[in-house]
């Protein structure tokens, strides 16, 4: 990508943002809805504080945009993404607490704990999580206009949400960087651990857009094998950021990973391999998506920014 | 109750606390599932830590005979009920942590971030949230026989799981509860918190078992109602057990609340009021099952252990 097509992919990815923020924030404002009995001020705040931080909002660009590839425009893809949003915000709060990365700024703003404290940042985080999967499960009080997902469409996303973020997904890969800590990983096992870490959501989002339009499951698994090719390609970029970017453009502390001695791939085998591997995981997406023509462009311009954003 | 009746109950529900725990044990071994990549044996220990540890198990007892009830005795309670216990020990975990309540013992075992330490008791927290709302998703590996669940019923009992133990319900109540440390919340301020805080789950226990047998709404609502009743009978009980207990009883430290000049129904109004209140409350939860006659005996004989249990 040129520097060019960079800026303009980052301008459509900030617009999306800009809409998926605003639905998270009519999502959690003060209005009660049937069943819940009170929403505490304060914790609602330090869950806005948390989920709106002005974050790419990669996962909901490929939830709707992986939906749009096979028609669907609605609301439900919407709904969708801004639970998975919430699910990547919760895993980033808890990420940041002082028994975690203990982490005071996050894209240039205070983390939660330090905006409120540790104990509200935790019940934020779980507040965050739980109502991931109320948005998915579905509410009338949510739709606008008609709901074109089926009870089955909408398992199937939960138990897909579930598996990726939990013990055998993300959580998974979070408590294994922890272990990373104390035993370096060999290269299957950094593999694994960023697989389960930041890969599994990242596919699950890829294949949540094919769910909820309704795709064929060959179809689900080809965005599904397209989303874990630019979840590890994130991963690869981010360690080569913590390596080459400053702490100014990335809103956060680098270096943090190399000071740390930490096992990651691009430490193991240089920043040419690393950055070769790039170019071979975002050629491997691109052609995932061959079979949809002209329609995937927005996709595939998503795969390359994945792999060659600067920040 | 008599002192036999107590007896006699409590080994009802520890029997059906046993068929619990190896179903919990079962799904939280090693062995992997479709979608998943690994499961960390650090953490999956730290899970069945913070999940098998005793307890006794009142939830899944309330799913499963609120499901006989209406003639349901299929494994579906089994999973829902397991479903609700995972986020009832979540709960804990994460209320135990050194932010919040900061407690070593749980009934009279180190507590999770005790056991482990306090990033996985995170995590193991996380974990048991997220696997909860994936067993209730369903999934072949965890059925044996015939799914007699529609996808509706569990997208309600999802819902619902999302509503009660969310920033609406339970959460919030742990937020409300932090606040009033800080600020001494008035009489209506204590209800709403125990309403969310332990009210929530309770009630949706109830419920939960009736969606699962597929009961009218009007049966779902009165079993929701009994839920109510006694979700508020088990706070006040637990705050007078806190006042009059020994710890050695309880397995946890006692006396914490009063020490700590925390606002409870019996600080307010003393011990008399609160046993007054206690039968009230019985009396109302049995009326409520007046209408399902002899069949609702034991759920009869769970309201009562709830307000009456020395421990």
């Amino acid at each position: 990508m040129t520097d060019h097509e960079l800026a303009e992919f980052e301008e459509t990815l900030a617009a999306r943002a800009f809409d998926v923020e605003k639905l998270l924030q009519s999502l959690l404002d003060e209005r009660l809805r049937t069943g819940e009995i009170a929403r505490p001020p304060r914790l609602l705040a330090a869950m806005r504080h948390g989920v709106l931080n002005g974050g790419k909002r990669l996962r909901p660009f490929l939830v709707a945009e992986a939906a749009a590839l096979f028609g669907h425009e609605g609301h439900e893809a919407r709904l969708v993404a801004a639970a998975l949003e919430c699910v990547h915000s919760y895993s980033l709060v808890h990420d940041d607490l002082p028994a975690m990365d203990d982490d005071d700024l996050r894209r240039g703003q205070p983390t939660v704990h330090k905006a409120f404290d540790e104990a509200t940042a935790i019940l934020a985080g779980d507040g965050l999580l739980t109502f991931a999967f109320d948005l998915i499960a579905g509410d009338p009080a949510y739709e606008s206009g008609p709901d074109t997902l089926s009870p089955t469409q909408r398992l199937d996303l939960i138990r897909g949400l579930a598996v990726a973020a939990g013990f055998g997904g993300m959580v998974g890969g979070q408590a294994l960087d922890l272990e990373a800590e104390r035993v370096k990983p060999d290269e299957r096992g950094i593999i694994t651990l960023q697989a389960m870490k930041t890969g599994a959501l990242i596919r699950f989002a890829c294949e949540a857009g094919a769910i909820v339009a309704g795709a064929s499951v060959a179809d689900r698994e080809r965005l599904a094998e397209f989303g874990s090719a630019i979840g590890l390609a994130f991963q690869l970029a981010d360690d080569l950021l913590d390596l080459t970017a400053d702490a100014a453009a990335m809103g956060k502390a680098t270096g943090k990973d190399a000071e740390a001695g930490k096992a990651t791939l691009p430490a193991l085998h240089g920043m040419e391999w690393t950055r070769r591997q790039l170019a071979g995981l975002v050629a491997q997406a691109h052609e995932l998506l061959e079979p949809y023509g002209e329609r995937a462009e927005t996709l595939k311009r998503a795969a390359s920014f994945v792999a060659e954003r600067r920040r």
